[in-house]
């Protein structure tokens, strides 16, 4: 790894090698500023895989501070206009690698550039305007300026909250566990995850982080899933040509920055052998026939490798092993040479021990000294004058002679011509495939799309997911649906209905554990995966199309800025409330507990009010608050449900089962138990509550809102 | 970095190198399961420092999972008695790395094979069982084994909670945010480290994570920080000379490793050169003055590197730029042979260009091709006829003579021997160095300590903390006290006594934001920082010796392994229950939230109850429960406290100063308006409000009890 002069810089955004990239936090983000429209501007890219996206967020700094530290990004370029966040980021996460893009970046050239790196002669055809344009050149230039060369397999960039799909915020992305994300157990994506490709597993996360919203394309997707999850032996067949494809967007990139290994180019080359073979397989349905047609799936390229690299190459070129024999005439000679050097030593030993008369004469090479004549030491003085003593060993004497040296010369001669050839004819071999990379790019989007759509039937099969239906309006009819993750790690998961008539506003009670929050949490994962263009884990799902999901669960605490627990719960729901519309799903877990017991219920009741009476959006609020289930008695919009519990002689029995009703107290009571406190603590602890029971007087006043 | 035989197999828990080493998840931990005591054995090991931990501990499986979790260990090895554990640490955290160590490496020999390792003769004096030996001993050869070298470097095992120390548990650390956490912000040790040298950062985080808990030992480290506060000539220089001191523990194991690189000797003797400067700096004081006494400060060792390595080697040996003149002569000879190539060169161009009265003649090298004479095409027909045609570029045309081939050869051959002398004498040079390891270790452990110490006055100077006191008993008497991060990022932040007389169950209410959740922790990490030997943040304190600090604050949901957020906050809530004396501090924060209103408050009065009835520790207990404040009212040794708050016209302001009293409702809707609610939802929740704070009732009925 000694080398004298920079070729490239390296930044956590700007790696390429498959062993140090972190497939959790592949991408970077640019941020800028657009004064006019007061919008944050930003581009988010992964360098490795070439994905760009574009957007304008009209969010507040502290929100557009928690997108940063919540994403993970593995780097953040800054606009010069946002020089002062960097301290502030630095604050919040000291792990977040920050850069500040000067003005220049940013400056009047960036059409004439983004045209010459996308090779494209206009720039109309793009979604973006003037803003949007100078933010993506300022990544252009930023990473011509790391790697030292024109930057070539970018992708051309997409919106990222675009009309076609449902903006997912990064809290509920985390609450429902969509994706996957450090510390938080298995996800929605670790389960789906039969895709077998590298590039298929990234546009699977992509698939389930931005849902579809148009009806058609979600219909488009899912009648291929259709295709697969009932012609089991072609999903079989495809899945296994799949399995040897490798990350081909990956190879592109190291193609384009000239730093290919040898072993990329056997990878790319084995990926291709499989596409004809998907092609012809896809051929045989007709629904999926047309599926590559008007794609180039390169057999030339294939041939081409075949041809100049070994099967099995080394790492890297230089020790003869990569470029195969008929290439160069000059490398094919010098490294016979060196495989020619076992005879030759043979022939001398055999000469001189004939010669010499010494029986225990042998050849042999030493790494640091060179090639050598051993002999006994008992016989060390037989040897002819023109031997050179060199090496004493506690049994043996080695020599050396003039014949020995030049041979040893010839070979290191050879090493070392055999390393700069090949390097050179390798290094050309790339630079020829630079050519193909359009053509590769299309192929690898095709293969990752195949995958996934693959992948949703495989699992729809094997799970028993079945196809979702769109109903007009918000009613809603659910039999029997699960958690796709939780039902995996427990036995006899209890299946659950969702049905919204008229009643769209339901008040969720029961005791902790018995499964509200995981009942709250399957209906929005089942919505997410429909939309998707999955199947979902239930045995009939008509749903409506929603324009968002919403969910405030869970809380975080931020001491050192600040925001306490409660101001960032209230800070979320402030976005819900300004944001959801009836077309939404909203589903609140003990939203208004961090504050004192009274204010918190007011503070909950109105909310819940302004959610079924202005906004009417559909929606769960699972709460300990028994108090708000009165709101069922006064509105006809709202429903309350429970969830089942039994009382044994050993204690009670959670049965997961959702039914309509009210939750009873005291549960919490039971869960101090079974976590282990003193009994006398329990037994106080069910006295203290039955002396406050008597709550009629609250229900009473409750009853006059 | 082609490597074309096995030297050693990389895990996540046996990097050395410093570039992939990651400072906040250095320690590896085996399991291992002792059926006998019903205990789980745990070794703790940071190979790339040499840093060694046993101790048993009577935990539940789920807690030890937890532990392997929020500790972000790199690496878990498993006894094969635990294999089934190996699933669902993956299901947990797909991120943590984890083997299983089959049965033959907890095998009888255990004792020898520690003895060999250590090279010590007994195992008499270690404070470790048989079965503790056997999983050290399990370790032990896992490292061997991945090395494929006997493992020297390692220290000598110490029990992690003994009775030297406090035992914080990872929860309390997390809580209190002691030592560095990813996405929690900045850190006490982030604010104390004023340490100068990696080890005494390393140290830092020990001294922090586990306090003392004999006085006597703590006015030791107390008294010499005091020194240094009061000295801060000495201080200052002190700081100077470690300023420029290395990571020498991991230049250690790299050296017993034989994986040392020319840089880290380098690094090793500048480290060197500084300890006689620090020995003198401190014998002018004569509290200090036997601080080296007894410490071979090896300043041979710095001479011996002195003499053979250059001051600024190649990061490798190999180039001739490592191993300084007059080690070897053969060596010199072939380095001189290939510096002397320039003047070689200058003379046949110069010859050359008399002899044919080419011009344009230039003599070159290409790093592929070599040698070559350049000639322009305008005069390349007058060349020679020795002159043979290489290569014909746009401009000129190069040429190689028999004699430039023979010089190129030369030339290779000289570069090739450099290489592989200078490695060997290298690498003999490392191997004489591990006769060193044990007086390094030594160096290494006293500077490390001296760093800390000094880096606790320098902070102490700086942020005017106060030394502590430590009374008998109970009582406390804290004036001013601040909390040692907050205060740097809020501008005059708020200070508060802490006092405890008779009265030492302390209930504590107030709005969020307004400073509560500070308090608590700001007192625990108070109590903390005087027992690890710092002085503290307060204008005077006078504080009890606790045996443990405990906390429960904050809240995590774990769906997939069912335990919910209640269930989580009892079980902690339990430990405490079970193992906090009266000479405990407990600090509690929302307790009993998790569940409906009516019970969540009887859990908590039955624990108040329990805690200051029971158990006696000092405790404060913050909570939104205003109905808790009651206890004091009833009980002898109940005090309430409250945050001040000003209501003025624009809203509520919050003052962040404790007193005496019971704080107010409603400012749980105030935060709802600042965080953006629509107005009408703000005034509604305040309509609700007050037709529920006719609370008169409830308090009678509390009353009572």
């Amino acid at each position: 790894i000694v080398k004298r002069e920079v070729t490239r810089v390296i930044t956590p955004g700007t790696i390429i090698e498959e062993n140090m990239l972190d497939e959790n936090n592949r991408f970077s983000i640019l941020v800028d500023y657009d004064e006019k429209d007061e919008e944050f501007l930003i581009v988010l890219f992964d360098f490795s895989t070439g994905e760009l996206y574009i957007d304008r967020f009209d969010i507040s700094q502290n929100e557009l501070l928690d997108m940063i530290i919540s994403n993970n990004y593995s780097q953040v370029l800054l606009s010069f206009k946002l020089r002062y966040l960097k301290n502030e980021i630095k604050t919040l996460s000291s792990k977040i690698y920050t850069e500040v893009l000067e003005e220049w970046y940013f400056s009047s050239n960036y059409e004439e550039h983004i045209k010459e790196s996308y090779d494209i002669l206009t720039l109309g055809h793009l979604p973006f305007d003037q803003e949007e344009l100078k933010s993506l050149d300022a990544v252009l230039k930023y990473l011509e300026l790391t790697q030292f060369k024109k930057i070539k397999h970018l992708n051309i960039p997409k919106k990222l909250k675009s009309k076609e799909f449902m903006y997912i915020d990064i809290n509920t992305l985390n609450n429902l566990n969509i994706v996957s994300n450090e510390n938080r157990g298995k996800s929605v994506y670790d389960i789906l995850r039969k895709t077998k490709t590298p590039m298929g597993h990234r546009k699977l996360k992509d698939f389930l982080s931005r849902p579809l919203i148009d009806e058609k394309q979600i219909n488009q997707r899912l009648d291929l899933v259709e295709v697969f999850f009932e012609n089991n032996f072609l999903s079989e067949e495809i899945k296994e040509y799949l399995s040897s494809i490798k990350d081909i967007d990956r190879i592109i990139s190291r193609i384009s920055l000239l730093k290919s290994t040898p072993k990329d180019l056997i990878a790319l080359k084995d990926s291709l052998t499989q596409v004809p073979y998907i092609k012809e397989a896809l051929e045989t349905n007709e629904k999926t026939q047309g599926f590559f047609s008007n794609v180039n799936i390169r057999t030339d390229l294939k041939q081409k490798i075949e041809k100049h690299i070994f099967d099995e190459p080394s790492n890297e070129p230089g020790d003869g092993k990569v470029i195969k024999k008929g290439i160069s005439k000059e490398l094919d000679e010098y490294r016979s040479l060196i495989t020619d050097i076992d005879t030759f030593l043979e022939n001398i030993q055999k000469r001189e021990k004939e010669k010499t008369g010494i029986t225990t004469l042998k050849l042999g090479r030493n790494k640091i000294y060179g090639f050598y004549i051993e002999i006994s030491k008992a016989q060390s003085k037989e040897v002819p004058d023109e031997y050179i003593r060199k090496q004493t060993l506690t049994n043996t004497e080695r020599f050396i002679t003039e014949e020995l040296r030049e041979l040893e010369k010839k070979v290191i001669i050879a090493e070392e011509k055999v390393k700069k050839i090949e390097k050179t004819i390798f290094l050309n071999f790339i630079k020829d495939l630079s050519d193909s990379v359009k053509d590769l790019k299309t192929i690898s989007e095709k293969i990752s799309y195949l995958d996934v759509i693959r992948s949703f039937a495989e699992i729809s099969k094997t799970n028993r997911y079945t196809r979702p239906y769109f109903v007009k309006g918000n009613k809603a009819k659910i039999e029997s649906s699960r958690h796709p993750v939780v039902e995996k790690f427990v036995d006899n998961f209890t299946q659950n209905d969702f049905e919204i008539e008229d009643k769209n506003f339901i008040v969720l009670t029961g005791p902790n554990m018995s499964g509200k929050s995981t009942y709250l949490r399957q209906i929005g994962i089942l919505s997410i995966l429909a939309q998707a263009g999955c199947f979902v884990p239930a045995k009939k799902a008509h749903i409506p199309l929603y324009d968002r999901v919403f969910t405030r669960i869970g809380a975080k605490d931020d001491i050192v800025t600040g925001k306490s627990t409660f101001l960032v719960e209230m800070m979320e729901m402030s976005t819900i409330l300004n944001q959801a519309t009836e077309r939404s799903l909203v589903l609140l877990d003990e939203v208004g507990r961090g504050t004192s017991t009274l204010d918190g219920i007011s503070v909950a009741w109105a909310i819940s009010e302004y959610l079924f009476q202005i906004l009417k959006s559909n929606t769960i609020f699972a709460t300990h608050y028994t108090e708000l289930t009165m709101l069922s008695e006064i509105y006809d919009n709202v429903i309350t449900k429970r969830v089942q519990v039994k009382e044994t002689k050993e204690g009670v029995l959670f049965l997961h089962k959702i039914e309509n009703g009210v939750s009873d107290n005291s549960y919490g009571i039971e869960v101090a138990r079974l976590a282990g406190f003193p009994s006398e603590i329990v037994d106080r602890a069910k006295e203290v509550l039955e002396n406050l029971s008597d709550k009629v007087d609250l229900e009473n006043r409750l009853k006059k809102m």
